[in-house]
């Protein structure tokens, strides 16, 4: 069980966790042979051939084992003195993203890569017809010190609220459309290509680049060219060629960052009555070289010592010598 | 050199340092002995028979060797494209906050501590009297994962802007006095301290606990009980209760917990024109006990397994074990 609590000055939330106390696991439960180690399939791309929550798939959906938010709840809002707290409502999926135990974006076939991108579309037009979820994330951990499980996954989550952090972005991007009626993710876009000085990777529809006030270094984004706020609405064409672009980006990042651990967001429009047209739906990479003082805690400015215009010439150099 | 950056969507600053190679140390250059090694201090407490930069000192202050901010400098704010940036101006110094090369907050002689909490406070005044600081921030680092130097010291920054962190609860200050008339850290302290379910440490003049949605397992706060927006007002009553105050409670994270890393920050008003007597300036302690994972990053929603009540029990029955 878990529940949210409200931050009373940062009007923010944070999850609180109640017995949280996983099993430690015998044998992996995302290879193929383990289904039954999982709860049921919710989605997976295999041959007709086979059946549901059996060997075959190439990509598989599961509800998480041990999850920090439960479908079964209602959020029940309600004041506790001065404070706030609702109950955990939300779903937590995981996206197995291969069958194979050890494998990775930078070296996975691109048809591949392309499934998971389905599965992620797949269940994010799947899990917003619940209309108590305001917004889905999709994160990726990659590395023994940010996942527990080794097998490559990544996690979908539906909140019932939206996170701060998309909040701020929402709030930036109406602000700049207020004032210039573009969209500021389309205009960085605009100026990354032109200047090409942060640029790693560039196709017709999507451009990959460290941003200019990056706050971790070596932080890459990689943003679809033609405006769209959901990511929902991503077409094959666009999912076939993103997977190229992604498969390139993470090649650079694991040869110039000798396969460091890292942490893959996507940010997208929130659902609902909070659905947003002017936002601009992107990935986000964070390569986990950093170490993270007191002081980015303490104020929320960081600081590294990495200029963006080093980091892409770094990662445009180890691109280069993997070629495409 | 280092150069502010603002990320053009969220509307926060960044530090991009530059050339950032500090040398391996041969020796500690905090040790009595090594007064050469650093500047010449700016803050000292010493008996009047010792000279400047010699032997003798109880607490030596001194500009950091290798600054992420320069005093010489001016902000020159400047567009780049859509972007911002500016030089990075502030100044940047250390607290040695011992002679010992090894100690603790939760070990140190009362007297001792409060010499530490003097020498912030004096460093505060002066510091603000330079116009172009609009900020000030402190922030102690304990811990091999956490500081490269083990000898105890605090970092005390002053910033040409108002770093996001301060300028969120500075908002969520001003709302609540809006809509109230009252402060909210007052209210908070008024709830934790009837309550007792999170309080760690308690007497006439400070209140510590573990607040009621921690964004990190047993983060702790400090708070004076008076509402008052500044440290630098604070008195020398107020700095030897509170040294009291926090060697008990440092006292208690090191026993629970088992002498964790942590990270120390103390919040007070901003400077100048953004000097704010709603704020009610604390300590903040994180203790390092968590791993951050990708969720926290890509949506600004902490999740934590330690419920906060459980927390300061056990925080509580640590202090309990030590005696006062």
């Amino acid at each position: 069980m878990s529940e949210l609590r409200k931050e009373p000055v940062l009007q923010r939330w944070v999850v609180v966790m109640k017995d949280h106390q996983p099993r430690p696991l015998e044998r992996c439960p995302f290879c193929p042979g383990s289904e039954s180690e999982t709860p049921p399939e919710v989605f997976a791309i295999r041959p007709d051939s086979t059946r549901r929550d059996t060997p075959g798939w190439t990509v598989r959906v599961v509800p998480n084992k041990y999850p920090f938010l439960r479908i079964e709840e209602e959020p029940a809002k309600r004041a506790y003195g001065l404070y706030d707290r609702m109950n955990g409502v939300g779903a937590h999926e995981i996206v197995i993203e291969t069958p194979e135990h050890v494998q990775h974006f930078a070296t996975m076939e691109i048809s591949q890569l392309a499934g998971v991108l389905n599965a992620y579309r797949a269940r994010m037009l799947d899990l917003r017809r619940d209309t108590r979820f305001k917004h889905i994330v999709i994160v990726k951990n990659h590395g023994p010190n940010v996942t527990a499980l080794p097998h490559p996954h990544s996690h979908i989550v539906a909140l019932p609220i939206v996170p701060r952090r998309i909040d701020e972005e929402l709030k930036g991007t109406f602000n700049y459309s207020q004032f210039h009626d573009r969209c500021i993710y389309c205009d960085i876009i605009g100026q990354e290509s032109s200047r090409k000085e942060r640029m790693i990777a560039e196709t017709d529809l999507f451009a990959s680049f460290v941003p200019f006030a990056s706050r971790y270094p070596y932080e890459t984004w990689i943003l679809p060219k033609k405006h769209s706020c959901d990511f929902g609405q991503i077409s094959d064409a666009e999912i076939a060629d993103l997977a190229k672009v992604m498969r390139q980006v993470f090649s650079c990042i694991r040869v110039a960052l000798n396969d460091p651990h890292y942490s893959l967001a996507l940010h997208s429009s929130p659902l609902q009555e909070q659905y947003r047209p002017q936002y601009h739906w992107h990935f986000e990479v964070r390569p986990r070289v950093e170490v993270v003082h007191g002081f980015e805690w303490a104020t929320g400015l960081f600081i590294h010592s990495i200029p963006p215009e080093e980091a892409a010439a770094q990662l445009k150099a180890a691109c280069e010598k993997v070629g495409d």
